[in-house]
């Protein structure tokens, strides 16, 4: 009948995300991409200057997911042989979240060459974490009494499509780590990245 | 125009809750409830016979919140000085999940008297743990080559009403724990409750 096909696209169920085998996928290397601040200090003392500018720091995160043995596994930047890094970064003052992920995976992932770039899309939100003071701990709320938090971070699962080209710049390494290895190892990963898995856990995961 | 009002109540957006006041609700006490296992390897027993009928237990719980000092609190069930539950249970052979938790909601929490009692409206699921094995550990995942797990646990959101009347078996203490307690504190509360705090995190909270 006329109404049976309206063109209509269903978005994904919420909740739910399908994961391709890290086979899928091509990894090539692109020019390398220092970070900002070679220290915690050195990053605190940009936090601080740009707060006093700008306010709270927005950043934003993305969690790929790839499985292998029948087990989800989180894409990971490893930089040196023991900082992990989630893909994503802060936010310019007006940018909305979702374009800063867009903008921030691009850099950090996609090939140079165009018609090799994959279109990000960006699911659901995973978690936030704050930032209460000018230090290195953050919480996933904000705690009781800090009015003025100086960093929101929000992590995000990005589907990744059945296949793609990633291009890393080559200071990194781009990791799959197993759930398994990031639940309860904020020690090696940091809280953030630790959670993961947690955050994950409503999700109805399937392997496609 | 005779098409504005449809008499359409909308749901609350997803990923958002209202918290009320503690003040708001009022407490009473109803019969003791005895827990059916009364130690880690008796519960761990009756596990592996149910089991053994009935395949992989599914069980709920129930993350009820407040707010007090402007600072999310979840409502836990004491039993003794140092055990802390969720308000939940075990789901029957067939019976949903919602339904159950439901029904586990009434006999823990709710009056006896019909007019004082509450309708439970179940909200989002926030984390889902698995057991693997017959003993006490449990993971948010299903550990890689594990494909018969003996249980399932999910914790959904329970948004109050503004206002009811609770009433707590006379076994058990109702404690208003906040947030910033149970992070990071599986030590106290075991890793299924101290989780709760990472799973709300992308949550808007908006205090009413
Ligand atoms: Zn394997
Ligand atoms: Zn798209
Ligand atoms: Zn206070
Ligand atoms: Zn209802």
């Amino acid at each position: 009948g006329a109404f049976l096909h309206s063109g209509f696209v269903p978005l994904p169920e919420v909740g739910s995300v399908t994961l391709f085998n890290l086979g899928n996928y091509n990894f090539g290397m692109k020019e390398a991409q220092p970070e900002k601040d070679t220290s915690g200090p050195a990053k605190m003392l940009r936090l601080k200057e740009k707060y006093e500018d700008q306010g709270m720091r927005r950043s934003v995160e993305a969690v790929l997911l790839v499985h292998q043995h029948n087990h989800p596994h989180v894409l990971l930047l490893q930089l040196g042989t023991n900082q992990f890094r989630l893909p994503g970064g802060r936010c310019r003052a007006g940018e909305d979240e979702i374009t800063c992920l867009r903008r921030k995976l691009s850099k950090k992932l996609s090939p140079d060459l165009q018609m090799q770039q994959a279109h990000w899309d960006i699911g659901e939100l995973l978690c936030t974490f704050w930032r209460p003071n000018f230090e290195a701990y953050m919480y996933p709320y904000c705690p009781p009494h800090i009015t003025k938090p100086k960093e929101c971070k929000q992590l995000y699962v990005v589907p990744l499509p059945d296949k793609c080209i990633f291009a890393v710049p080559r200071n990194y390494k781009l990791l799959a780590v197993p759930l398994f290895e990031l639940y309860d190892n904020a020690k090696r990963y940091g809280p953030v990245i630790a959670s993961i898995p947690l955050a994950l856990s409503r999700f109805n995961i399937t392997f496609g």
